[in-house]
């Protein structure tokens, strides 16, 4: 390989991954090694835009930690997530659209002890926000509810952040909870409505939505992880109708099936029913799981 | 942008560069995106190993430092940096090839007082290691000497080690040197030869060099940095014959006309005229510098 040349270095290249074990690996390697010549080919890569993204990587990995991954917004942010998502589910064919997990997903929280939950209750008190009443009901394809399945939920707050960006709550959780289905496949969360928020700025990430002129708002969200046994985990967002992004959300995630009406609800009995101030927003949402291949 | 489906999105996506005040920055986006979406649409890419690869690119972001990027360490073992130092290079002709300048640069070292160096000599005596005098001699395109050129030198030592990776030389240089060449273009280093080395082996790149079962070694080389007004600076390495990872490269480095031979050399006269210990090997080069366009 001293005789490289332009005409032989990606053949060479791909040959180097011949002794790989796992298929997979090697095709997934070989593959990308082609993309990455083709790329550098098609727009002449300068040794100086070469060198401003590999600092620009560098900075993306100093600038993340356990709570914030900068390579996931690029991903977000150029569309990679949405390919992904929409790739791999269904495209809303008795399976609801995947839409994206988001860096804000905790695992293992504990389970809560009825598929009722009320979030806005907290230890210092009633959240503020808009009160909303949030009806989900989990059905298997073919439309027959899904008992005891896993619903992670979460969300931000009044001020569009997440707990865990919140470093005065020490790591307690706030508008987030892991529930289980009752025997009907629903749960309901009594929440309040999400705000939208920005992609973090600050980082390489940020710099590019700036040097591109870019809108730099995702529309407020419910996230939701639900998984059963048989069933593919759905990983997927909701997005309040109305929100001014919904048509240009910085990471690609809405689907028309995944914006929500909210309407609003007077009924003093159903507000007795449920414990809710008067009026509140209703939502009514059936989550499809696709069965496991 | 509520309807993206797998046939709109790439589009979709380009569409919102169309603000980018700078062309070039716009074209680097748009085609970096359309291959993204292209590369995980050819491969079919399954969430989990997207996370797997978002996890990945964490873990370099965190083993890298002042004094080691494993993106670059990437763009080297994928062959990245060789399509972009042969793309901008002129092949050999009328200027030495290019080839990486690797995570050892050290920018702004002191001007040695001489065209001639000798990079054996250290505080704590001379350094062991087969002895190299390298005769340099910088010219034009056209085979002038290029007087005044500033040539940067740097190399590992014995052990295939560079000073930057010696933290008991608390900072100090060894076995590198910033200089300018005579009036007739000419330098000389009184040097050792080098040792190859592997690519760290302890960061993501590392494990996929151990997934695929790739050679880990990098044949021994030179390192040169040459400027000189109205050129283009050459960045290049020289590698001496009989390296046994000569063509197998793990970054993909050697090009036939950067591999030197190293003709031992036991002539008295020369020994003392160049205070060489006999025998010694003597290499003579030169580097051809493009105009600057």
């Amino acid at each position: 390989m001293r005789n490289l040349s332009p005409e032989n270095v990606t053949e060479a290249l791909t040959r180097v991954f011949d002794k790989t074990p796992d298929p997979r690996l090697k095709e997934l390697l070989c593959t990308l090694v082609r993309y990455l010549h083709n790329y550098a080919r098609e727009v002449q890569l300068r040794p100086e835009e070469w060198a401003f993204a590999m600092d620009a990587m560098l900075r993306a990995g100093k600038i993340s930690d356990t709570r914030r991954n900068e390579f996931i917004m690029f991903s977000d942010v150029l569309g990679l997530s949405a390919v992904v998502d929409m790739m791999n589910g269904a495209g809303g064919k008795g399976e609801t659209a995947f839409s994206q997990l988001g860096p804000f997903f905790e695992d293992g929280l504990p389970l809560a002890p009825s598929h009722i939950v009320d979030l806005r209750a907290t230890p210092d008190g009633v959240l503020p926000g808009d009160p909303v009443l949030f009806i989900g009901s989990v059905v298997s394809g073919g439309g027959e509810p899904v008992a005891g399945a896993y619903v992670d939920a979460w969300q931000t707050d009044v001020d569009g952040l997440y707990d865990l960006q919140r470093p005065e709550l020490k790591g307690a959780s706030r508008l987030r909870c892991r529930l289980r289905t009752n025997e009907d496949g629903q749960f309901v969360l009594k929440t309040i409505r999400p705000l939208g928020y920005t992609a973090p700025m600050d980082g390489p990430g940020g710099q590019m939505l700036t040097a591109t002129h870019r809108n730099i708002w995702r529309p407020a969200h419910f996230h939701f992880r639900i998984g059963a046994e048989g069933h593919r985990t759905l990983v997927t967002e909701l997005f309040p109708e109305g929100d001014e992004h919904l048509d240009n959300d910085v990471a690609f995630g809405v689907r028309s099936s995944l914006v929500l009406t909210l309407p609003e609800c007077d009924s003093q009995e159903l507000a007795r029913e449920w414990d809710m101030p008067v009026p509140f927003k209703k939502v009514d949402y059936r989550f499809e799981l696709a069965k496991a291949q």
